[in-house]
């Protein structure tokens, strides 16, 4: 089957328990997202302050120590968070239980929105890095985003179980290639007293600008040099994933990933000051990113060159894997508490949830098809929902802190300020991306953010009213009074072996039982061609020596045929009416509707048999009355394979060793009761 | 409703009965396809002349002149057809009862793809009209037949019934203009003693040609002119739909129909000649129907112009119309013989059959759009279809003729020479057309028609072998010594009001009931949470409460729960596992499943709920054994409303008077004996 080709047999919940992690393997997994950032977050500061030309340039180093301050005060901050939530320190989590249910969705909603930009912007950066080395590609960018799109979907629908070393291999590969050339471009300029000669010399920057130099002009800088923070969080996230002391790991793998990416902004800022980099149009022939600059400027183009581009091309596309990796379990979360319809908590065949990646997928790709697949518009609304989700967690590990200060003592106090800072440090940066980017594309964001929340919000309230009315907490006993058999309605076409076992069925649980054949169902047509007459002649000739006799003769209540015209072809009309009469002939004794239905087992059958009597099930379902059960005989058109059926759906060998005598001693004995039972009548 | 707006209310069977025609209504309802076909009839016998020059143009009139000698063949053969077969003279009909079943499907076939080439070329020759008159829109070309198609795909799936006049106005309109041209132009070079002078000069054509002149050449442009023969036979087809005397008014409709052709084909070529118009390229610029350099050199370019090509536009399109009645019609035969999937033979609320129309729409879609929409690729794969169909159906009337001769005495002879005759005739065009026209195209047909009928066998050949299997001709008695209550196993996620209502029908029907809770369903991570084990504690103490201990203390056999895990997350799997032990235990007494489900009644609604217990009730029945039955108790999302689905399916106010007694007397006599035998126990 092309299923299990594809994407592997399917998998036991207890190989859900992979090996726990230290910091070498984490290091890849959660820090990629926050790690591939350095990729695209100074070329987004430089893409503002380009507008003032070489001057406006030369702010680079300020805006990046800047945000560099802000990441410091994170860092701190998400310690405590992992100390305090060792299982989930998930924004959603902590907000929820802090904050309460709102801000909690709140933080939910903004991060729902934040992945899917995080997977269209790891994308696109990494298809721009591939089209800075091999410019001929540049007009199938779209394409090219939507085929890695394809491939990453793919992959995380088989499970990511086994591609750990997909992971580490690029980011270590990453770390190494660019470090070495940050550090060795540094070097050659400490040696050159500030003024290296660049190996490729990098487009010339323009003298003045468009923008006036300013502090408006700064402030928008660092709006859009925030997008480098995102995915710090990925740690909190995951503290379970851990090997003990999960804490201490966790501390290590996130003072790694904010050290190393402190230190990839700070030296991509220092050389593309020295060198004199700015940032280029991507929609322009000859685009060439901000790294691509530096490592020609640095290294020039030989293969070492090519070999660091492919690495930042594999760490952004799997950047945007962290997104795939959180976005469905923060669904599942979500939907596990009635916020989304209760498929997204449904693990698949490969543990993951499919719904999730699916949903993801296609919101992504609906994004980089409505922005072209360039990150340049991508980023004004990005980094909106990761901070208001930071500062929402941090507000909230505040607010921890203080309802604990009576219990826990002297401790408290210093977390709560850390904790507290954090929150307002986050909060005024997200102040400022907003003003900055509102104009360029965060409005949206703001659009869309509390649109979702309100859908999430109707959502729920329509699962807690479905759920209230069918929980009933009171008259929860079982009634009993009354257990009269239904009346069963049989509809009819001729009497063949099917008719016959769904008769037979109806007689098993009813002594009262009305078959219902309609006529002038094939239209004006068959009734000129006289072909319906004839069937009815038939059937009434049957039914008599058939089924009446027989049953008269064996001394039973015989089953009934009614012959009704549908002057409209309808099926569904007359059986509902029929229906209502025998429920009000039979009071109290409710009415059951046994459908014969040739069930298909291939699936090109299905183009061979009309949907009749699934429409007709599903209309008699939702209107036959509160009362109305439909009962349906299958005749099936190819051989009945459980025994497969079940191998496909539990492919080990071994069944659950532990389940399986228990049950079979539990149906034993309950057999041996109604033999006894059926013995002593 | 929108599809009520669209298509309007359901139609009662005996609303088919429209009023029967006469002559004047019925050329416009079927000569349509007959008569528009001059409009590109003699543009493809010039298509090919053209090739050699002036000099092949000027053997247009010999070419039509063999045309219509053919034409009159058919005419004769026709009359006798409609005189024979006054309920439906179709080939398929004619074919199958004179030949057999072989012959009959095979006349089936080529006429199918000929309805469906039919409204390919219909359309774009429409369309190629209109571009003729509004060069401007020639790059639309595709887009404009797509529309056209569209627009009378939806006109078809709400009914022609009414649109009579809207075939009658354009069809005597373009009998009106194109005939006043003709006849002026004709009186016009009779005056100019053969050599008028053109009021719009044609573009001249080449003295030499690409090709030479020869007998192959002609053979060609007598095959490509044979495309106006297509649509003589729509009179046949319906003669059931003429006011009586029913074959008078046939016979005075087909000599309409064909002396009219006959003239419109004569009239083109002559004048076609006299002003030397030659076809030109329908994909270059500048491009111009024959009718339109006709009608310009005749007339010039004032009003009379556009109306003319109006009135040709209109006919060609409706012409495609022909098709839209006749194949849904020809395919319902077809599925009620059990050749094609019966949902063909389904007539929809507005009494067509609507899968006929769709699949027709799709199918000359796809034609346009692999031939982007222009008729002089489509013609050389036309005609074929409707000869061989010709060819058969005059041979099955030789044959009806020849059986005859015994009984029938001295009128048959002349009938079946007449009848051989026409066959032998076709039968030699249609072996013209397929030689000269293979490698441009008619291979495809020849290729698709027996493709075809390989399907159509299959599908007969499923159906006979799933229908001889339902029957079973031996053993149709009802079986009757074991009349055991069915053993129930019920699938229980919590105890509330869907569970209890299931419980409750459960033990209506069966006194063993057994109820089946799957534990680990939601995964590893509602396991890590502990949700799982709660919920099945909580199940374990709600089951003693509220079930055991009620039925004990009244007396029944307390139904069991039994609790398994699913490491699997598979319901189907175990759920079949002990379906299989249960049928062990209780040999002889068949299982059913009882599924709770939750119907879901507004649209949205269908994505807030997973489709499980579909899937699980649709594996079950598929997998579960000849004697499982699945019955489904609903929890409706929204108030049932069977009386307002009955009025939508039954839209009239007066309900079949002469049904409604009859039945309710049926079912209120069975009730009362019911009672009685209740009161006797």
């Amino acid at each position: 089957m092309l299923r299990k080709l594809l994407f592997g047999r399917t998998l036991a919940n207890r190989e859900a328990e992979g090996s726990k992690m230290g910091l070498l393997p984490a290091l890849p997994a959660m820090g990629l997202d926050g790690l591939s950032s350095a990729a695209y977050g100074p070329e987004a500061t430089l893409g503002v302050l380009v507008a003032a030309g070489a001057p406006g340039v030369g702010f680079i180093q300020p805006v990046t120590a800047a945000i560099i301050a802000l990441l410091a005060i994170l860092y701190f901050s998400y310690r405590q968070t992992i100390a305090a939530y060792p299982q989930n320190g998930g924004s959603y989590t902590v907000a929820s239980a802090n904050l309460g249910a709102g801000p909690g969705l709140l933080a939910a909603t903004a991060l729902m929105v934040d992945y899917v930009l995080n997977v269209a912007v790891g994308i696109s950066a990494g298809i721009g890095a591939l089209i800075s080395a091999v410019p001929v590609l540049q007009p199938f960018t779209l394409w090219l985003c939507l085929g890695v799109l394809v491939g990453i979907t793919l992959i995380n629908l088989r499970g990511t179980r086994e591609s750990g070393i997909a992971f580490a291999l690029p980011t270590y590969l990453f770390l190494a290639t660019l470090g070495f050339v940050l550090v060795f471009g540094v070097i050659k300029a400490v040696l050159a007293a500030g003024h290296p000669q660049p190996v490729i010399a990098p487009p010339p920057l323009q003298t003045g600008g468009a923008e006036t130099l300013g502090l408006w002009l700064l402030l928008r800088a660092f709006a859009s040099g925030c997008t480098a923070m995102t995915g710090v969080e990925a740690v909190s996230n995951g503290v379970s994933a851990f090997r003990e002391p999960k804490v201490k790991h966790a501390h290590r793998t996130l003072t790694a990933i904010v050290v190393l990416l402190g230190f990839l902004l700070l030296g991509i800022a220092f050389l593309a000051n020295v060198f004199g980099i700015g940032a280029m149009d991507e929609t322009a022939a000859g685009y060439q990113s901000i790294l691509s600059q530096v490592i020609g400027a640095v290294y020039g183009r030989g293969w070492f060159y090519y070999l660091t581009i492919a690495a930042i091309l594999a760490v952004l596309s799997l950047s945007a894997n962290t997104s795939f990796v959180d976005f469905p379990r923060l669904c599942r979360l979500l939907a596990r508490d009635s916020y989304l319809p209760h498929a997204f908590a449904m693990p698949g065949r490969r543990l993951v949830y499919s719904v999730g990646i699916l949903f993801l997928a296609a919101s992504a790709g609906l994004l980089l098809v409505l922005f072209d697949g360039v990150t340049d518009r991508l980023i004004p609304l990005f980094a909106v929902g990761a901070f208001l989700a930071f500062t929402l967690s941090q507000a909230g590990m505040a607010v921890h802190w203080w309802r604990l200060r009576g219990e826990a003592g002297h401790g408290v106090w210093p977390r709560l300020i850390i904790n507290g800072f954090g929150a307002i440090a986050t909060g005024i940066a997200l102040a400022v991306i907003l003003a900055a980017k509102f104009v360029e594309g965060a409005w949206i964001t703001v659009i869309v953010i509390p649109l979702t929340l309100l859908l999430l919000r109707a959502i729920h309230r329509y699962y807690a009213t479905l759920d209230a009315a069918i929980l009933g907490e009171k008259d929860r006993r079982l009634s009993l009074p009354n257990y009269d058999p239904p009346v069963v309605l049989l509809p009819i076409e001729r009497w063949d072996r099917l008719a016959r076992k769904a008769l037979n069925f109806a007689m098993r649980i009813s002594p009262d039982v009305f078959a219902l054949h309609l006529t002038a169902l094939e239209g004006p047509d068959a009734s000129a061609e006289q072909a319906t007459t004839t069937q009815e002649k038939r059937l009434r000739a049957d039914w008599q020596r058939y089924v009446e006799r027989p049953a008269k003769r064996a001394g039973l209540n015989p089953p009934r045929l009614i012959l009704e015209p549908s002057p409209f072809r309808s099926m569904v009309a007359p059986l509902l009416r029929t229906a209502i009469d025998l429920e009000k002939r039979f009071l109290g004794r409710p009415v059951t509707v046994v459908l014969p239905e040739v069930v298909a087992g291939r699936w090109w059958e299905m183009v061979l048999h009309t949907r009749r009597a699934q429409s007709l099930r599903q209309a008699l379902l939702r209107h036959g009355g509160f009362n109305l059960v439909v009962a349906t005989v299958p005749w099936q058109t190819a051989e009945p394979e459980p025994a497969e059926v079940i191998a496909e759906e539990e492919p080990e060998e071994a069944k659950p060793e532990e389940a399986k005598p228990e049950k079979v001693a539990v149906v034993a004995k309950a057999a041996a009761k109604a033999a006894d039972k059926t013995a002593a009548k």
